[in-house]
């Protein structure tokens, strides 16, 4: 590589403003919702995958994933059609100003593949993948130019899901994970950049843990995956699109929020609810929930948030069963 | 108590639509949502709590539901106003159809409780306790009478979620908690009816595994409570009120569905993604969980439970914006 970045520097030089072509690689359910959100941003999309209908069904996913774009508002200029398939990966990166990579979840395969895609990249195009897990430092060993590898973790759909979890590996160059969450940023995405690796980042450790205790339920009788199912459409999942399970337990505490709740419920951590352990309750711990759920709330009074909360849920409820209601089958 | 009833029969012997006044025992976050969702039924409802200042939370607690109640409909002769605070348990109790416990999560406090409402109700009055987490058997076991006490477990706030977990105890007899699911079902609730006891039940047990991972993540400074908050906000959270960890995960397989992405995924389950172990994916559970998928599913092709969730996706976000942007205070 001749134009080796300066660490700390950006060698994109441009604004991520300035990104208008995205390289796709792998074009299944994560790869092709990806696409499908590129398209509805005005990007253009040059993609490979190597399954040998990957065409068609890409053009499924899009065209499936483009009523809901229209819906939630297409950017000037999207257009569907702005797609290239290519007949290997390196020509798909050539001319990209960035790299999704949504590969099957393989480590041997993501380190070939993200060395491929880090070498044909040009100077200053940050190479993301979309792992569900795996930290770049396990991904980029095969890497000759690893500081442009970060991870870019979607929810599925990626074309609907705004999280985007943001990461790099021990030699990703500071300027690849900036310049990846301001991209994600500038295109609608709600980003978090983690300081450090964590299998799993945060969200999917939290969902692995429920589908762990869930699995752990069906394995044992305990539940059915039905039962699984209502008891989080019909309950608890409710309240997560509003305020997250922190802030959910500051409500939970009454007037007296998080920190009522840890003092009453805490005990309930010892208590065999779930097959994982719990931390320690110190009085650190208890603190930085307390101050923590202050800063979910925004400083909010607890009237308020209530308030927002029971809007929100009795909101949601209406929404969801006007989607059920709705039927009809999709793209 | 001179009407122990036949194991197997109901000694109520009328219809659950003839329970025209429920007993809430203990008024705090939950007693106090109960409290109201029962009155907008139209039930009347007696109350105690031993707090000096109950009988004004209570009422504050009422009068924050009220419009959220309103909004989503009272039944005919709905009236805020039909409730009565007594002196002691055994008063609110006597006169009562049916008896709903929300006192603190205390084991011996529960049992005492509940041997005193078991010999207070009247013959067929069931009494349900709102515990988090407790078996019933381990908190029947001071009741002469225990036949009538079951698990009714609500989901905070009461009046607005609809989940309520039924299970009773080695003790409890049938009668009692058919009765207490055939009741919170014609007052509009969904009910689980568990056929074994389990710490937790279902919900809470799902819930716990995220909090708990939540409270290791925080511990160890792996992430903030903002961050785990808007990672289920902004991420999974907007998917899990139209379907469930089992119903997403079989949309995440595409078109394969549940059983492409066990096979997909399945390796990731000896991933450290979680600090909760994963069950071994025996071909057994694969079998259970693709069959449990399509119960879920309701039999629906996978182009159908994707448009219901992009549909249901974007009026959740829509949804939690503009509840959001009402801002104002609540109470």
């Amino acid at each position: 590589m001749s134009e080796l970045p300066v660490p700390g520097s950006d060698p994109a030089g441009q604004p991520v403003s300035a990104i208008r072509t995205v390289a796709c690689i792998g074009a299944g359910v994560i790869g092709g919702g990806w696409a499908a959100y590129f398209l509805a941003r005005g990007l253009r999309v040059r993609a490979w995958d190597p399954a040998p209908d990957a065409g068609d069904r890409l053009r499924r996913t899009i065209d499936a994933a483009w009523p809901a774009l229209t819906e939630l508002g297409l950017a000037d200029g999207a257009d569907p059609a702005a797609l290239e398939l290519f007949p290997t990966a390196a020509e798909a990166v050539a001319g990209a100003d960035f790299v999704q990579e949504s590969a099957p979840e393989d480590l041997a395969l993501k380190r070939a593949l993200l060395a491929e895609l880090a070498a044909a990249a040009g100077p200053g195009v940050v190479v993301a993948s979309s792992t569900s897990g795996f930290p770049m430092s396990d991904m980029a060993t095969e890497a000759a130019d690893p500081g442009r590898l970060v991870v870019g973790h979607p929810f599925n759909p990626p074309y609907l899901i705004p999280l985007v979890e943001v990461v790099g590996g021990t030699a990703t160059q500071a300027w690849a994970t900036t310049r990846a969450a301001e991209f994600y940023r500038h295109i609608g995405k709600s980003v978090i950049e983690m300081d450090r690796e964590l299998p799993g980042f945060i969200a999917n450790r939290l969902q692995e843990a429920i589908w762990r205790e869930a699995l752990h339920m069906v394995a044992e009788g305990e539940a059915t995956p039905e039962e699984i199912d209502r008891s989080i459409t019909d309950g608890p999942g409710l309240r997560w699109p509003v305020h997250g399970p922190c802030l959910t337990f500051h409500l939970a505490g009454g007037e007296g929020g998080m920190a009522h709740m840890l003092d009453h419920f805490g005990p309930s951590l010892k208590a065999p609810w779930t097959r994982l352990d719990a931390p320690e309750l110190t009085t650190a711990l208890r603190d930085d929930m307390v101050a923590g759920a202050q800063v979910s709330a925004g400083g909010r009074p607890m009237a308020e948030l209530v308030a927002e909360r029971d809007r929100a849920v009795i909101a949601v409820r209406r929404a969801v069963e006007a989607a059920r209601a709705a039927g009809g089958t999709g793209g």
